[in-house]
């Protein structure tokens, strides 16, 4: 019998390989179809608290049917890490066969394929539920996924300028901005608070992990359109529940998952979701079984968890990338 | 920030560490303890089925408190690998740091540190469950938990002789005859069936992925312990549930697993268990919160299904001996 071989595949090689393009985010939005097709197994996310550090360590997978591969995701946050200069993120993935589930590949990436995935399902988010024209870009934070938000909504809606707010230091929203303008040549404006954002753009992303919410209902405006993609579990809130009821379209990456640990928790406990089957899931969208927005009036929501089918969609394309690239270490399986 | 590096450890650098020695039962014994303690969290088994291919990956995973690193264990089984030449089982474990949260160790152990801690669980049940002298020890099976189950056993109970039997070819029997014969030093008896082996022995484990039971409850006898391994799925099956009526202490690896996946599902589901309460953990006994055998008339019967806490407790001996014998390949991390 002849030994398979594994991939391991470094950060490095990973972010030489991977970017968030045109094909990266139509893998993903095929990974939601299949989803909303029947066609996708997901679990329940695997929660490994540990609370002596303010620690979690994540488990997210999906095995989508017609794909060679599964992919299972190790997210770790340790919220402690800073203490140590040390990143509070790290997480790695594992590429298994989907006809004998051997191990195929271990992709080191860091978190930086949940990165580019989570990208991806904003840019899908955007395609389907922002207005057709985006002059005036919004984000909430200054970190990766403010960054990653906005090159995937650029691809679906190219956009004059970002206005930026975040509680962050004047060191970290100065950079943001100085990044962003540069890599996508937009103006970049650092606003005064989060109510300048939501008042001047058409779309807003709100990237942070806050525990109180800070977007109101009372700055929504006819087109606006929000992504809101920072809330991932049960204590994290960012966008007031009246917004929900505001809204004409409210839209999500999974309810299971966000009724359990997104937005829409807060909303419905508020009771300002009243009627669940009226929330729209991405995959509804992308296979056309429900409309996003028709006109540029509607005020629409869309709350992202992050789902497992994204990890796998994502990871079997990277690793078929660096496979092309001849990059990667190859050792002996079994 | 100094990279740190992880270690990427192979089957065969494994092997040469890792043996089914005493302190390894010794590791696995104190994860058991700290999970009865409430110092360990178990979240569910995360499990991914693969219809198209009769697959499915489970990923198991534990924190224990006081212990420097975790482990989150991906094992596959796919029951068509056998048309391929493949075995059907394949795994490997990720070793996290429980501080930082950061990848510390890829083990591509192909199941087999799977293999060591279960029978380190069977060893763990008979040390507080089968009668203090046994003579006859049986097994129904005759793969690699067979053997295991026994090295388990022997390390707990030096018994003089093997009854075996197995609905498996000769081939296989024979096999395991020679090979346990050679490895322990005890004479090994090919068993015409099951009934023999029960009859005969003071110590009776079985280890197959049997779907009806073939222990049956007219075959007991006083001072008889049963160590059921076989069964952890929702079909499978291998004890007939009056044997858990006519028990005087029914043990288990932990309620919450064995009531869903192990023979006490199907032992509650008869009515044979009618108190789960009753029901001892294994937990318990090496706490000395609950009594195990005391006398060598009783009726055992101890069912596993296999614990989180095992795969952590066993992948950090196991990464502990690979760096002190300066094993496994280490390469750069962030």
């Amino acid at each position: 019998m002849q030994k398979a071989e594994i991939y391991i595949v470094n950060e490095d090689e990973l972010v030489e390989s991977v970017r968030l393009d045109g094909s990266i985010i139509e893998a993903v939005e095929h990974a939601f179809g299949e989803l909303q097709k029947g066609n996708a197994t997901v679990p329940p996310i695997m929660m490994i608290p540990v609370p002596e550090r303010t620690g979690e360590v994540d488990v997210k997978s999906a095995f989508i049917k017609g794909l060679d591969s599964l992919a299972i995701k190790v997210a770790s946050g340790f919220f402690e890490n800073g203490k140590l200069g040390l990143p509070s993120a790290s997480g790695q993935m594992l590429v298994l066969s989907a006809v004998t589930g051997f191990l195929e590949a271990v992709l080191l990436d860091n978190g930086y394929l949940t990165q580019v995935r989570t990208g991806a399902a904003g840019a899908i988010a955007a395609k389907y539920l922002a207005p057709s024209v985006v002059e005036n870009a919004g984000v909430i934070g200054a970190g990766t996924q403010a960054r990653f938000q906005m090159r995937g909504l650029y691809h679906m809606r190219p956009f004059k300028r970002i206005f930026t707010w975040s509680p962050d230091s004047d060191e970290i929203r100065d950079a943001y901005v100085e990044d962003m303008s540069r890599e996508l040549g937009v103006e970049v404006i650092k606003a005064e608070d989060a109510e300048e954002v939501v008042r001047n753009c058409q779309s807003v992303t709100t990237t942070t992990p806050a525990r109180s919410p800070f977007i109101r209902a009372s700055w929504l405006h006819p087109g606006l359109h929000i992504t809101a993609m920072g809330s991932d579990t049960e204590e994290k809130q960012e966008i007031e529940a009246d917004v929900f009821a505001k809204a004409d379209i409210v839209a999500c990456d999974l309810k299971s998952q966000c009724f359990r640990l997104g937005e829409l928790r807060s909303a419905r406990a508020a009771g300002s979701i009243s009627d669940e089957t009226s929330v729209i899931e991405l995959g509804e969208l992308v296979n056309g079984v429900k409309k996003g927005r028709d006109n540029d009036k509607q005020i629409t929501v869309c709350d992202l968890t992050g789902v497992g089918i994204q990890d796998t969609a994502i990871a079997l394309e990277a690793l078929a990338r660096v496979k092309a690239a001849d990059k990667g270490l190859k050792i002996g399986g079994r």
